[in-house]
């Protein structure tokens, strides 16, 4: 039997090890991709530390690891459309297929949805299986480096595309990296002005990067005075929401305006007490919770920016490791020094 | 001076009184109705009842009331397309004409509303000032008992019709007179099954009669099991909440499906602690904040209803009073023995 | 080898006929039905008189037929879901699962569709085969009678619900049987007024039995005129169009609103000579075309409507034969004198 | 009484004058703007030309023009929130403000229009009245040369921008000033590939510079092959027409995807013969007309690019002259050798 390295989540406690394990065997609609980069997600790392979240979800041992391209390794005998060789990167999301939402355009929020990674093997290995149905061809255009963070960007894209965006004003709250992304979709889609409002410095210095009209520190800086002064509508059209922490989540409130939008991705760890007479009702709001990447419409737009060079998320490729360097990576975003992270096998 | 009677908040303290007041003098684009019929809202009850949010907003002496229909009486010298004796209501939120929101399609949530009956002198009188950009004509068709209760009405046809609800499964939660009113336009649009919560046995019965598929008491029922199990989608594909009770919002978030809509009208005196994480972004939800009416696609979504006999509402007209004995209709009100309460100058 | 009675178009000629032939041999993710009832489309009378679509596009010999509900006679060794007995209708657009459109919520409009019953065998015989991905399990309160129909109830639905009708006046124009079937759909809806359009009397007749508020014969009446006395916006909201006569197309764009939204489904058989400046440019239209059923989120739409007897069709099960008297049935549709046929093998 | 020099349409005839004439009188409503900058629209040449159209439509003698910018002079008795030498534009279409198009959000199709500039005096003066309801305030960021040309900018801002267009494929058919100035604003707004197809070399190079991914010559590249090559969907997500020309019109309609959208500016000068089956209706495209500016969702977008400079128009901006030397502007706008002239009084 065929062995591979991968990186592997052993047991129920904190760490993460380089181990051999066989190759994955595919069924006959199954994809088997050789990984040629991955990339650290910070649900990553959360599983590496072996948080509250983790310890109720994850079951050891798993490879785990969900952003990532590669090529075709081998094909199941019905799947069509695909051959050895061919550039790819997936959705991770495997979704049944069956349900209500699979079937009305909806299955990025299938009522099964398993992640690979999570709930099954994930791609911090030299090889993955995929479902043929999760499989996206990529463009030779699109570079490596790219083609390893098509998750989070899509995570971006689904956020910032969820409503209109050119000629419009949109904040952005919470520059991680898929905030970070944000700013460049927004700038890159007509949104002005883009604010982006981040209390680290160094991601400050990113989101200025990345095309930021105004950078704020909510520490410092009067952000619900400086959005209103520089939107047309009394706030932004758009507030997105990135930080899942509640002050966060409470400033998006405050700095939309009425009648824009409030679209969350950020995950609060506990509920958030919200005044929903004065900051939705009221306002006439709109709020959209956002999770994963429809599919495949956001993987389309996605390629149809990344193929015209729309984008120019060079800044937020600090990090080149082997995948056995892993360690130094999972500290690096820890310590918030590194913004994406990349592996190769 | 001319003078006519009116239901008058006259102190800062609970009570109101009929008062002999001047009638308003009308400016070159306003228009004097003469009252046919008006209705008591909540939020009279609340003004009646001098609560914290009336002492925080209301300075007596007011005449207050929103809900009416009427006759034309005079018109100011600028006014356009309206005369002496056109059967008329109104959307009382006086808008701006110049924000943002009010230039672009949005006046219903203009930045510097004001509401007749509320900031201004209202209609609980023998005749009311309106501006006549405010003027929404009515065909002879509608009732004067329909042509009362417009206001109303056009809040629950705004929330049910915020989304689309032909074949959909629609929750109504908290069936107070807007409750009740959007189980009937939900029926009449093509919804089913249409749900309706509530806590009050004889609301309860009024949704029954109004079309209801299912009426659940909370107190009770598993909404949630009921409401999924006839559902196809995992839940229903609309919630539309009205109690503005916690335990109604919750149950709101709860019984929608993986990608269905939240639309929020009810209002919470308090913050309510959230699960985001959970209820929205998860689930992909998109939830709105519901305010008036949208002007004027609401009136003439209601108009097209009404005149073409979609909705019969006539169990909700529980009593027929002369304005001066508003007390009567207030106590019934308060005691939760009554639904639309129409009153006559 | 087993065998079964089916109806086919044997040779490139005028006429059909009944013949034994081999039950189909399924494949792993596919499905045999026992049909129940099936119904004729205007697209089965096409085929069976060998007109020149026909002749260009059908590949005899065929067993045609695409209307029907049947029961799960057996399931292939890779569906999931569905078991022997269930009652079941299903989308004979097959669809590649591959393409832009398929992988975007858009199978309805497959770039490489093929229609069973047209390229490949169909419903008029005792057993269909269908790829378990077109399957729509119904539930047991939708008659047999409904459920042979669902295929051009689909296309109703589509095209009345592309956008919103409650309170909206909706003119549909040509009341074949999926036009009375829009009527019928309109009104439940909650659409008002809804216009009936349509120079045949008998057809008339049946529009005013399924709710249509005003029906017009185009030869007698005004039309332009009576839809925009009884408009709000100086038209119809939405003309819906089913004739597929360039007389009907041009009486669409005159009766919709400017703003509005024209909807065409009927299908011309040559180019018609459009005034897009007068009729479109200038009048800011919307204007759509229909194909088929949204998979699934018509089906899911139409279930809701059915499931909660919104809709009452009765008056359009005019016919009800064996499938040997095709003969009548198709005689009688060409003469006009039915609406929907349904054949049971 | 005061006077000013204007550029006036004198008589039934080809031509145009200066003339001195009186500085409009204001009423209560209206604002008087000092013309800074206009510039020339095709209609002023149909108008200067005699046209047709022009003959049907216009009455001599008329101040004509219709885009400009300027300063605000004299302000009437009841208008609010302008003063004197405040920096402004119009949206020359003057709305009734009470039919049902104008009460609902869609005042740019009001059913009473009319265009200032071609049913009433215009902006080729020193001075221009318009209602204060018509009046844009502009943002000093905004320089004269943009402000001149907003009009028919905002006519590519709404067709460019009445769905979606990041990461999504977009054709311009025919780049006269407004096609070309959809090229920028698709290229802002995130659309990739962007396609402009145009016979004229001079605009094809004018459309390079502005950003167009690729540039097509009807005559010469097979137009379809190249735009279904480098499309995802088989065919571009939008075409947006603005040749006007039958050839044009046919060749939107061909090299969009399945699902797209096309929308038409390009005002054909007589009927066309369409496919409605092939390219509407089996395709199940979306077709908008497309008429001036939403008001004023349109200028808020345009105003939202502009001021952060999104938009870099400079190539367009081909010839500055004095009013008075208007013949010139004619002229090379009828050789096809400008794109925007722009005149100062």
């Amino acid at each position: 039997m065929a062995t591979m390295i991968a990186l592997v989540k052993a047991s129920a406690a904190p760490g993460a090890e380089m181990q051999r394990v066989p190759v994955p065997e595919i069924g006959p609609r199954d994809v088997l991709v050789r990984v040629h980069t991955a990339s650290i997600c910070g649900t990553d790392l959360h599983i590496y530390g072996w948080d509250a979240w983790s310890q109720s979800r994850i079951h050891p041992p798993l490879v785990f690891g969900h952003e990532f391209c590669g090529h075709v390794e081998r094909v199941g005998g019905e799947v069509e459309g695909l051959k050895q060789g061919d550039y790819v990167s997936a959705d991770m999301h495997v979704f049944c297929g069956h349900c209500f939402q699979c079937r009305s355009g909806e299955a990025h929020i299938c009522q099964f949805v398993k992640i690979l990674g999570v709930d099954a093997p994930g791609c911090f290995a030299e090889f993955v299986k995929i479902p043929s149905a999760n499989i996206v061809p990529l463009e030779a255009a699109i570079s490596t480096d790219y083609g390893a963070i098509l998750d989070p960007l899509g995570n971006a894209v689904q956020t910032v595309l969820a409503g209109p965006v050119a000629g419009r004003s949109v904040a952005i709250v919470g520059c991680g990296p898929i905030g970070l992304m944000a700013v460049a979709v927004a700038r890159a889609s007509g949104a002005g002005p883009v604010f982006a409002i981040e209390i680290n410095e160094y991601r400050r210095g990113l989101a200025r990067e990345l095309g930021a009209d105004y950078v704020l520190d909510p520490e410092k800086d009067d952000v619900a005075q400086v959005v209103r002064g520089h939107s047309q509508g009394g706030g932004a059209d758009a507030a997105l929401e990135f930080s899942g922490h509640p002050d966060g989540i409470h400033s998006a409130f405050q700095i939309v305006r009425p009648g824009g939008r409030v679209s969350l991705l950020g995950i609060p760890s506990k509920p958030v007490a919200m005044d929903l007479t004065k900051d939705i009702i009221f306002k006439g709001l709109t709020v959209q919770g956002i999770n994963g990447r429809r599919l495949f419409d956001t993987w389309y737009q996605m390629i149809g920016l990344l193929s015209q060079k729309r984008l120019a998320l060079e800044p937020l490729f600090t990090d080149r490791l082997r995948l056995s360097d892993f360690k130094t990576g999972m500290d690096r975003l820890r310590e918030g020094r590194a913004a994406k992270v990349l592996l190769t096998p």
